[in-house]
């Protein structure tokens, strides 16, 4: 096995299948990154059993294959020696069965490989129709949801994100049961009715490999599995089984007042009213709207102190003598989802759920539920 | 008590006070800052036993006394309220003993105090003539010597930098008994003999103090402390009692070759070299000087692999046929505290310690000692 590549190729593809090395691990191999060379192509490959990516090269013009054949690289040192070599061009030598020689012109890095046969077959092909969405527009949507899936393994089914899909409209929904994130993207056409439960590791490691262009991605579903194809990488997700629970019923139809509202403002607000309970796990402010209709947020706390501060809503509130509470952390990451700079904040009941919502953001819907603290 | 100040002076003041402030101790008082409000002047002062910090305000323009007081507030608290307040005005009260309240235009904080008569006291008062020094020459002298000095307790002695004064000229030294920094500064004027070793963690908090200006710092030494002052700063260190050993005779006289490099390109060298040996604790490269003088970087991880590189030197080395081997962690310390951008590397043996100096800073001196691997 012989070849040789350009470094800022080699680094490209390095940060893409990075996403699938495992870091700790009981099978050494998956630490490591597969590379095949054929004569007319160059794929890496990493898997961490929950996730596996692949990238193929087949432009000539990036690499130049003088001799067939594969091997295990640990990834860590590959990634790091890419890194620190200065040249653009990168020779790679299979030696006997288990060094590799990574030559520049100043510099030979003399590696020793993992076992080639102990990397996991695994399959990148194709099945079947693929669902195409844009990768900005997936990008987004997963950063606006997943920060509300839950975390906790007691609950597996709650650490993925639901993908839905009905006709034209892809419904995306996470939630960890005290909160809730819902986006709608419009797809390009009509697809048979769809409903995966997506680990959420994998979106998070698969919204950093997608790129804020509205380029194609596609994604196959093949059993219990997701084969996602963007650009020259293959990457595969398990799916969670059993079903994730119906939500529909938690979003009131009524309510009883909107607090309309300048984003920015009431993120600052919240993190100066939070700063004495962001230590105790509760994270709890309260919203009062007083018996003058004035809005207030505050938060105590015991041993260190206490913080209130005055909202002024871009409109008066319809009620008074209203007050609800919840978690800061939970209102913060819900607000910063949302590209609007004025949202609005829907409360049915002290203790009810409440949604918000923003202004330019009609597909996005953010859901909390309030504790109970009097 | 009862004062109002400007935000971004406050800010300024805790930047500088929060250097003092303990974050585990047995006496919770210290995790506060003092604040002492006169008719004219306004103090803060914090302390962890190791080193005090007070700051003291008497230009009026910056804060508005309504009435005398003391009191000790928690100083993560204060600050972080500091920073996310967004007037310019900040009422501060003390109610009754233990309540302060921190108002601004929008927010009301509450905060409970701590117990101002646990409070040490501290004298800040100077006593005899100062040691004058610049700020901006302070603060690149201890950058560039105290990374050296030791971290174990074992060597009480060696986790402090001495400073020396021979009539005009100020020698500080660092060393950790594997390696040693050394650099002198002349005075303004000739002192009386001074010798005094300073905790480097006193050092690495006053240098972030010190500005890169050239302004005058004076420096009190009264018993086994010293009382540093630079504008409206007083920063008191203890000092490390005993005698800080001879290093004179550890520079060598005599020498084998000089290997005359850029700096960049080295640090860019052995920071490849030593890629693989930067996991475990040795960190060691060899310099290889070969028959036909050419000069080789090369680090050796049995499980890992090995890196060789070769370097060019400005001029060719005055013999062939040697090795020596050291710590690359230190090599490259040692060659960041240069600001030349040519570095002299002088080698009197394979296990001698060595010595780099920069042609452009001829008053500092690294010195390393190699290890034995062969």
């Amino acid at each position: 096995m012989k070849f040789s590549i350009t470094r800022s190729v080699l680094l490209n593809v390095l940060n893409d299948v990075s996403h699938g090395l495992s870091s700790k691990t009981p099978m050494p191999v998956l630490t490591g990154i597969k590379i095949d060379a054929f004569l007319d192509s160059l794929t890496f490959t990493t898997s961490n059993r929950e996730i596996s990516v692949q990238v193929k090269l087949d432009k000539s013009s990036d690499f130049e294959i003088e001799e067939e054949g594969k091997c295990v690289v640990p990834g860590k040192y590959f990634i790091e020696i890419a890194k620190k070599i200065e040249e653009e061009k990168i020779n790679f030598v299979l030696f006997e069965e288990n060094t590799v020689k990574i030559t520049t012109e100043k510099t030979d890095f003399t590696l020793v490989a993992l076992d080639k046969d102990a990397f996991p077959v695994i399959s990148f092909e194709t099945i079947g129709d693929p669902i195409i969405v844009k990768s900005d527009m997936l990008k987004k949507t997963i950063k606006q949801t997943n920060f509300a899936a839950g975390v906790s393994e007691a609950r597996v089914i709650l650490t993925g994100v639901c993908f839905e899909i009905n006709e034209d409209v892809l419904s995306v929904i996470a939630t960890d049961s005290y909160r809730l994130a819902k986006k709608e993207i419009r797809l390009d056409k009509e697809y048979p009715h769809t409903k995966i439960n997506v680990p959420n590791k994998a979106l998070e490691e698969l919204e950093k490999i997608l790129s804020d262009k509205s380029e194609d991605v596609f994604i196959y579903l093949i059993s219990n599995k997701a084969l996602i194809i963007y650009k020259d990488i293959a990457f595969i997700t398990r799916l969670i089984e059993g079903n994730y629970p119906d939500t529909s019923a938690l979003f009131p139809r009524d309510q009883l007042t909107v607090l309309k509202l300048k984003k920015n403002d009431l993120v600052a607000t919240v993190d100066r009213a939070s700063l004495f309970t962001n230590m105790d796990s509760s994270n709890v402010i309260k919203v009062v709207i007083k018996s003058n209709k004035s809005v207030q947020i505050a938060s105590n706390n015991n041993e260190i102190g206490k913080v209130v501060e005055e909202i002024i809503p871009l409109k008066e509130p319809e009620i008074n003598n209203f007050q609800t509470a919840f978690s800061a952390k939970y209102f913060i990451e819900a607000l910063k989802s949302f590209e609007s700079s004025v949202v609005e904040i829907k409360f049915t009941g002290e203790i009810k759920p409440f949604v918000i919502t923003g202004e330019d953001d009609e597909s996005l819907i953010q859901l909390i539920l309030p504790v109970r603290i009097f």
